[in-house]
């Protein structure tokens, strides 16, 4: 490893605050973890990343019952090069809840953001505000 | 859609057992998610899938702890073509172990796993052994 940069306890490479924000704007899809059924579970979500916040829409279920009660999810993005054996990930955790404000579901659907949730089975917007961001990549 | 095969309340396709068996036999990286501080956390892991179980590298840490007290884990694969706007995603869950006969542990060394956690920082290996393995396609 030629840089200076810190490490973690496992040896990779933390990413800064910059380099954090610029891969969450960038990545179209992440995952988010929840409890369900008194287990941890992760599904995929197309997302945006808006006002510091992680944005995605859901349908009736799950997901939506926990932003309800406005738990704490978890939210990870990743890369992985298979060629190169390098990658980078973002972990992020923070409390969700369901977004009321019109204002805002308006400024979300004019964003026109990939659904991996069929657009006449969507209930509504979550918002994950993220209490802390941590990113890694091994090189 | 043309096929007529099953969707789930989402609306997505759902996808038979021996496509799950491939893509998850295919796929170089996945995701874990365990209770991390009463708080449901998201890593990334290169895995394999051997005998019909998840299995993956860790350093100490959360996840080692998680495995050790044989905890629930939720395990995650997926696709996202951004210019098609297609995916697919399987979710599963599991309890998961550490692995403690050496010759499973050497079976698994001889599997050449490219390492998210660098070598000298390896504590054991975990196995999930999946009660549930759900996939979806969104076409």
């Amino acid at each position: 490893m030629e840089t200076s940069e810190p490490t973690d306890h496992r040896g990779l490479q933390v990413l800064g605050p910059d380099e954090c924000n610029q891969l969450l704007s960038a990545t179209p899809i992440g995952r988010v973890a929840f409890m369900h059924a008194g287990q941890p579970t992760i599904l995929p979500v197309t997302y945006a990343y808006v006002n510091h916040g992680i944005v995605f829409r859901t349908g009736v279920g799950a997901k939506l019952e926990a932003a309800a009660r406005r738990e704490v999810m978890g939210f990870e993005i990743d890369d992985w090069d298979p060629a190169e054996q390098t990658g980078w990930s973002i972990v992020i955790s923070g409390r969700a809840d369901l977004v009321a404000d019109e204002v805002l579901i308006a400024e979300y659907e004019a964003m026109g953001l990939p659904e991996w949730v069929q657009r006449d089975r969507v209930a509504g917007w979550v918002r994950i505000a993220p209490t802390q961001i941590s990113g890694r990549r091994l090189t």
